[in-house]
């Protein structure tokens, strides 16, 4: 178990709490109680049901997306109940309903509830279910909000993150800004955390790095540029060497002194003329503050004439001092264009004075990024070694929503199907088991769902996987590899072997596998191929025999 | 104070804490807390600062935005203070610092901070400050992320459900329904609250009903519709009547001979066959949970061939017994022709069987809502009561952040700017008031800002309103009606009289109010007019001075 830091253990097998308190049984949709009413007052309440919670379509008109959310998920049924004060809450809000139903309430746990799940961070597909609920129908049906909220989100976010992290290359340092621009404060800590997941390298959020170990970044905003008015505001002009062997006692003449040197050096005259003294005041005092970790945002002014040279002067200050500046921050204007001068800027410094390694001094940059703007940044070419990426990626601003559902497809043994005018809305019954058959160049070619109690696909069997809707659309399949798809999380009352829950860094690690593994064609950007995802012949029939038997017949006139 | 059901009390004279328990002085980016080290460092952390919270464009192109936020912003501040394990993951996160700035972190509160706001509710515009944060600079830097983070999605989500509501039409009933696909469980919880304060009559989620005091409404879903396989699992088939005179012993049979005479109704004959009985026994097991309130989902098998048919018959059914049915909800398919339709077969229904009222029956719709998709029923024409709405409402799928920012215009009285290559971000200098002016047919002609100590605009005297960047714009104004737009909602050591916040049921009024009053071509869906913005002479002269003064000078060569 994955334990977060600071977390309060919950009475679920030592499983912690879910890590926002304010997910609780009662948030979810007041209809799951008004069901839950009707199933007890029919006497139905605990009848076995078995619900697939899946989605339909990928997000960002990609072909892949990353599974998470599982371990909230966990964590809520572990500490499935319902307090007094929120049962005084329902009595009120349902007040024609008989007393026996709120001692039913109060009663309630998820001790006899199963969950199956894919493990969190792995790349899923349409159709299949991430994960399968079975236990009594009313209380498995007060459980599909939660659920929902807390699996909906989570992948999509990490699907965001990893799309990003795809567009990016591996070798960019990928930060993630949004903090401020996110859903509300869950929305946030929930976005650097399934962000980190996706394959972000670390966040600026504070309290999210506290909740989950997740790196920590961050420099300083305009406002702190805008807040110096000159120079002589720097009392303490001081500074130890790195190494302690001597102190500059002016380090603001030191600075000074630099930016006349740079700006008479014969490859920089003429680039710039007088800068902010502002900005020069803020930049010297930052770096006195952190000499080890100088970073500075540099278009708070005007980036080529103000921001670099000033930065430039302080960096090469702290350099006589045995420091290395860590870098320059862009946030704003032509991100190629600036990065790459400020790229001929920082190499005309090393050469001119000799400062070996400066003009490999990190460029991040952070303006309304997102995988469109990066992929042009890529095609124009650019001199940026870490995207600060917010609103777009936290928002999920390209396709704000996952459209994950939760179906009712087995109750008391018996398969259930919901039909709909729109093949794709059809549910796909029965309890299922799901697998991933592996090609001989060990790419994923197919998954395949199948009844409970058939026998699973064997490797070196030819099997036929078929599409569940369309009767045309079938393949052979000999797998070289066979994958069981769903584990069990949480066994209930049954004797499964329970499931270990994986550390977010083990889940982030089964992200980045995941996507390697997979055929490139089904990651690119421009028209992926979609992967196939299929079920047996034997699920096929079954399918189409109880659609048949539920939709009702017309009349022509 | 309008203090929410089950809150604890904090420390700040009484205001409750954040709603969210994860909203602590640790929801903040880190550069907030190293830009606070540089500040103490330089000794200039105690700098009084004014800061600006404003946003440049309104959302979803429109020209109006809802202020949202604002109590949680001061529940927030008035609690603000570092608890010890939070001062000690801070030092891990920061190991260069030194320890008297942890010693500083321990101490500080928001007691010497002043919060100016525009009522939370209000219709606001660009540029104008919807709150002003003035303080010890390191105080208030450490304020912003939260700040920024608690209005950005409830002034989104707010506007988002205004935004409905005025596309709808005041008569409709609206229905907030996007718990499962909002961005976690706050922006949940959250979206339900400003939906509700935008305009909306309910929500599903019972969190935020207990929470805010919100009505919820709720029915069942397709699960609970499937979940039936046939009326035989119906055990106890009594229902009293209405008024408990008598006591029908098989309100099964009653339902089915009902479903036989609308069968053979002459206007209805031929109109359907073969009803779904698992769907009948659904229905007819929810009417009897809920014979007061039954409320129908008519689209788990086919709306007009099964659906309808058998709400009908159940509520003639129940109508027998007194009861009035609540309605049906359709959820997917056509819903401009199924709602036309249903009207159609319940008007039959009321004309067959003199059922008076059965024709106006409520119908609500639920299936991927959005404002262009109630614009386009309403240009069609259709017969829908309620709409539920969710994913486009809770995630604002058309525009998912607002972009609101964090300024500093002032520091120990010195005007601040930040430049930018792009003037719509260049912002305001000074610390501000702000009034709103309005003409004589009653309507809000303009927004000015001012310097703090200018007069204020006076009833009846001729005002120049300009431009803040464009020379030649400006107009003149002689008010009918000046209101001051920021109050004071949190003093801190000022003796300015304090603002009481406002309850989410004043809030709602005043949004209400505001849009009422506002002149409709600025409010229409369709190429709204932008309402005006403007600055004093004095503020512009100033912006202009100082834009100069720290813009740097180019060199041509």
């Amino acid at each position: 178990m994955a334990a977060a830091n600071g977390d309060v253990l919950g009475g679920g097998g030592g499983v912690p709490r879910p890590t926002n308190p304010m997910v609780t049984p009662l948030l979810t949709d007041l209809y799951q109680f008004s069901m839950a009413y009707a199933y007890w007052k029919a006497g139905k309440h605990l009848d076995r049901a078995v619900f697939d919670l899946y989605f339909r379509k990928n997000p960002f008109a990609g072909e892949f997306t990353i599974f998470g959310g599982l371990e909230e998920c966990i964590r809520f049924i572990a500490n499935f109940k319902f307090k007094e004060e929120e049962i005084r809450f329902l009595r009120a809000a349902l007040p024609t309903c008989e007393d026996g139903f709120f001692e039913y309430l109060s009663s309630i746990d998820c001790s006899d509830v199963e969950v199956y799940a894919i493990p969190e961070g792995s790349v899923v597909f349409p159709k299949v279910p991430l994960m399968i609920i079975e236990g009594p129908v009313a209380v498995v049906q007060l459980l599909e909000t939660p659920f929902l909220t807390l699996v909906n989100y989570a992948s999509l976010v990490t699907t965001n993150a990893a799309r990003h992290r795809l567009v990016a290359g591996k070798e960019k340092n990928l930060l993630e800004f949004g903090l401020r621009r996110a859903q509300g404060p869950d929305g946030g800590i929930s976005a650097s955390r399934y962000s980190y997941m996706g394959g972000f390298d670390a966040t600026s959020n504070v309290a999210a790095g506290r909740l989950f170990g997740i790196p920590i970044r961050g420099t300083h905003s305009h406002a702190f540029v805008s807040s110096f008015m000159g120079l002589d505001e720097i009392i303490d002009k001081a500074l130890s060497s790195s190494d302690g062997s001597n102190k500059c006692e002016d380090f603001v003449s030191l600075v000074q002194s630099w930016l006349i040197r740079i700006k008479d050096a014969s490859s920089l005259r003429g680039t710039f003329g007088e800068t902010n003294q502002s900005e020069l005041a803020a930049f010297t005092s930052y770096a006195l503050a952190f000499p080890n970790a100088f970073l500075a945002l540099v278009d708070t002014y005007d980036v080529m004439r103000s921001g670099v040279p000033n930065f430039c002067a302080v960096a090469l200050a702290l350099n006589d001092m045995g420091y290395k500046a860590g870098g320059i921050r862009l946030d704003s204007g032509d991100l190629a264009y600036l990065s790459i001068e400020t790229r001929k800027f920082f190499c005309a410094i090393e050469k001119e004075f000799g400062v070996v390694g400066f003009g490999k001094t990190n460029i991040t940059a952070s303006n309304d990024l997102n995988e469109e703007t990066i992929d042009a940044l890529n095609k124009q070419g650019h001199e940026v070694d870490s995207f600060g990426i917010g609103t777009y990626l936290v928002t999920c601003y390209a396709q704000a929503a996952l459209g994950c559902v939760f179906k009712l497809v087995e109750i008391n043994k018996q398969p259930r199907i919901k039909l709909s005018e729109d093949v794709t809305k059809v549910s796909i019954p029965c309890k299922k088991r799901c697998y991933r058959l592996y090609g001989k160049e060990g790419y994923p070619l197919v998954d395949i769902m199948t009844g409970q109690d058939e026998p699973s696909p064997k490797v070196g069997e030819r099997i036929l996987c078929r599409h569940p809707f369309i009767e045309s659309k079938r393949a052979h399949v000999v797998p070289q590899h066979v994958e069981e798809l769903l584990k069990c999380y949480w066994p209930g009352n049954s004797s499964t072997q329970r499931e270990e829950l994986t550390s977010i860094n083990e889940n982030r690690s089964r992200c980045m596998r995941d996507l390697l593994r997979m055929r490139p064609d089904h990651l690119r950007k421009l028209n992926p191929t979609p992967y196939k995802v299929s079920v047996s012949t034997q699920l096929y029939d079954f399918i189409h025999f109880l659609w048949l038997n539920e939709a009702p017949v017309g009349e022509l006139q």
